[in-house]
């Protein structure tokens, strides 16, 4: 069995959506001090790194991350690897499959590689037709590798966000595929059960086996 | 493929460590608020709810949570019940086994069932016989169902901490195993990938095949 942590590092350096709360980890109890342990104080908006978004996120009044079924998270995905022309992945770039969890690896993927720490706005996300055919073929899962599923030059209305959510797909952002091969995988990704939260970073693992 | 949930749920209604940062969960944007998407921040300490202690936690200059192995936190587990008669688990607690991550499910796995909000001093924790035998036995992980490894009443200079994090054992702490059979399983235990943090809040699941 081999393992791939396909989450990002967690830091003040990472870059996080413009607007959204920033990453600040500071010591709330220190040895230094005299204090019988060091106890760290976490602040992060819940859609930092790697993350799954919630119905919630868009669609007001709807369900948070703790109602996603767990048997959603795990199981078996498939990495599709993809390079559009453009910033929008199109129903094209999916081959035909069975599999109900789809990961896109892109060229986002090179960004956490090589560590960049700025907000990058032209990553490639998903299109809007394609996300129609994720609900049309009831998929469950979609991953993408930057930090939102839409293009950073979506509409104010997010047609992709409301399609996918609106559908119950879960929404994974901020993927690390950097380092895996396209092909089957079983998938765990497990975002913190925060309960009525509109998305939760999530520690996210491959297994191949 | 069974899978169990064994987080405890995240919120301010959640029992924390006393002096440890509160849990608070607020919305910096609102859809109500004519913001395009609900987005939340997070405050919280990182020894909050289900989670992972590094060995920077107690040990000073020590490594934190992004540098253990995921195939440390990845792997076969053994959930073993014991009900000791005092507040801490002791070497006979733990049947002979070659299993190395080791998840003790005791009666404190009740207060989560029960979902009581208070925090409980007289939890059954890790004595420090049994912690030594752990490190003697080159055990790589050991889980409890309440929210530290060692009793309440330690002494300052928590041996038990210092025993299993110097020795590069991962604690794993808050666990509700109230619905799991002891016995065999996968653990997935994966902890926030939090740069240099004492310690993380991790999902948990249990994965019977």
């Amino acid at each position: 069995m081999t393992i791939f942590d396909v989450s990002v590092p967690v830091s003040a350096r990472l870059p996080t959506w413009p607007g959204d709360p920033p990453v600040s980890l500071t010591r709330a109890s220190s040895i230094a001090n005299g204090d019988p342990a060091n106890v760290s104080r976490l602040e992060a908006g819940v859609h930092t790194g790697t993350h799954v978004d919630a119905p919630v996120h868009f669609v007001d009044g709807s369900t948070g991350i703790e109602e996603i079924p767990i048997e959603t998270l795990v199981g078996p995905c498939l990495v599709v690897a993809a390079n559009p022309p453009g910033l929008e992945l199109r129903p094209q770039d999916l081959p035909e499959t069975p599999h109900k969890r789809i990961l896109f690896k892109t060229r986002n993927s090179e960004h956490w590689a090589r560590g960049d720490t700025d907000f990058e706005t032209e990553f490639v996300a998903v299109g809007l037709e394609l996300a129609r055919r994720l609900v049309a073929e009831g998929k469950l899962l979609v991953g993408v590798d930057y930090l939102s599923v839409e293009s950073y030059h979506a509409a104010f209305e997010h047609p992709v966000h409301h399609a996918l959510l609106e559908a119950r797909i879960v929404v994974v952002e901020g993927l690390d595929l950097s380092r895996v091969d396209p092909g089957e995988y079983d998938l765990f990704c497990l975002p913190l059960k925060l309960v009525g939260s509109d998305g939760a970073p999530a520690r996210t693992v491959l297994v191949r086996r």
